[in-house]
């Protein structure tokens, strides 16, 4: 155990790809908590594409990362002292601690996890907040029904994957759009989307076409662009779209206009944005729900994991350009013991 | 009482504006009803903008009109004669039976009327689809409440009016756009709008952020372009967007873009098309609410009539460039006696 607690804070904004230049590691003591408090140090970082927002300095869901502050993040973690009657050493957690080697948290603010229950770093995708995005998104949203057809877009990514597999469950025809003949490959044959469409080759028109003969019945939106206009114009009566992210654009900075909307009242289309922390009791529920079919391994996902914290911009870099193959991860920490 | 039926067909398609010439009066004998069927004379025709869509050569949520066609739209009429035992001579009745003097239907077509319980042309606006319209987007997507702010695109309209009032009912801010000062007075001295904002003068998004401070819950679309920008930008965190009608460009050919929907993840907008017939159930509920209103003068309403059958398609023409000043009818025959 090393004294020395390592931050990665905002040091400028990015405007367009965020790189290593805009953060800064600080190193501190290791801090000893008070009252009430718990003291992790990381083993796991998850890194989102939601967290290009907070980059930005516009008040959106939540407010921004301030300049000179720790960069947000969830994390899993192994509690080396704890000043709360909750938690002992040893305790395995998950919490939003943000990027750093160590963290102090308000007891309240973390959860004990089994770190028997499924590989630790699963708490940051398939059964985190990605993996409850999915889910969230199809109980609330997308609602999809045996026979329907259903796109997901960035269909290998932490919740497209998972999203598809939901469909897949709910007995939906399910088309994924990734980007690469390797996602599309696992796509279709690791997670049994009944098609994978490669958005780099080809015309997206024709490909959609052609994958989905009766047309579409929910789009799971996690990128935007040009497959956004592709997939809206071939949207059936009573489509339901689950607006999750627009990735494709968090880089920009003059935003590209959007698809007319004239068909969405002929059609009864419903788009409607997702916030995972908007229903709070779906991150249990989905818990409940996937673990055993994550144990079973009958729920199936990937990850990519870059080794070290003063890695983590260049892993949210590589996010954003899709550079990552599942769930992006930064291994910050050892494993427990 | 005439012996000729004298019917409105379509003759070609408008690319553009409709104009007469797209159209042809036919005349004919006055058919006689056969066993179930009923024949009526008309009174009013009831003039709306969906009616630019069946001329298209596309398939929407109802058919087009195909070249020959008597034109489709709702009526008041009379009955002349009956073949059916639930109608006599002299019944008042609501009917989609197109643009024409006469017309043969089967009975169960047809609602008869109480001609003392409101205006007989108000059962094709105030009390009838335009109303049903207005209901059912404020009950089923808008869903509007107190201390909310409510924006209502086409406020002069048919619709747009109904659908305010029903918002100011709610306990909402009520902001209106239109087209010139005649109307935006009306909406706000008659129909007790909180503001109404003249699309053609000045600055939209300067206009929206004085008269909407606290931002906007709810837009009830029946406009689309610059304005649907505007007020997109403007939506605050789960604003409710009921998309009736785009009209501004139902007479164009090629599609404008639509705005950016990024921000509808971040705010979790939902943006749903209604069409009032998929519930049918909501035509009685409204009748039987508002009838009320309109008998003791609580629910205001304005019509903008042109006389005579052959001034059908212009009527038309003229709700499309937003020439009407409340609902567009057009006065066929004479009252009943």
């Amino acid at each position: 155990m090393t004294d020395t607690q390592r931050s990665v804070v905002l040091k400028r904004r990015p405007t367009g790809e965020p790189a290593p230049e805009h953060f800064e590691i600080i190193e501190n003591a290791v801090p000893k908590p008070g009252a009430g408090q718990v003291l992790t140090r990381t083993i796991w970082l998850s890194i989102d594409p939601y967290m290009r927002g907070r980059l930005k300095d516009v008040q959106s869901y939540s407010p921004p990362v301030q300049i000179g502050e720790v960069m947000t993040g969830e994390t899993i973690g192994e509690v080396i002292a704890s000043a709360d009657p909750g938690f002992v050493a040893g305790d395995i957690v998950r919490g939003s601690r943000g990027w750093q080697s160590h963290s102090i948290s308000p007891a309240a603010n973390l959860m004990k996890l089994d770190r028997h229950a499924a590989p630790l770093s699963a708490h940051l995708g398939v059964l985190g907040m990605p993996g409850t995005t999915a889910y969230s998104g199809m109980k609330d949203i997308g609602q999809p029904k045996a026979g329907e057809t259903v796109v997901i877009s960035a269909a290998s990514g932490a919740v497209g994957s998972v999203a598809g597999q939901i469909a897949k469950r709910a007995g939906a025809r399910v088309v994924g759009v990734a980007g690469g003949p390797d996602k599309c490959l696992w796509v279709q044959e690791s997670l049994g989307f009944d098609a994978c469409i490669d958005h780099r080759v080809g015309n997206l028109d024709a490909a959609l076409r052609d994958e989905c003969p009766n047309g579409i019945d929910v789009y799971f939106e996690n990128v935007g662009g040009a497959l956004q206009h592709a997939v809206f114009a071939q949207l059936n009566p009573f489509a339901r779209v689950v607006m999750c992210g627009m990735v494709a654009q968090y880089n920009e900075t003059d935003m590209p206009p959007g698809p007319n909307l004239g068909f969405v009242v002929g059609k009864r289309v419903r788009i409607e944005g997702l916030i995972v922390s908007d229903k709070p009791e779906r991150f249990a529920e989905w818990r409940a729900l996937a673990s055993p079919w994550v144990k079973e391994g009958s729920l199936h996902y990937r990850e990519t994991v870059l080794p070290g914290l003063e890695n983590a911009p260049e892993a949210l870099a590589g996010l954003l350009r899709g550079d990552n193959f599942g769930k992006m991860l930064v291994k910050v920490g050892a494993d427990p013991a």
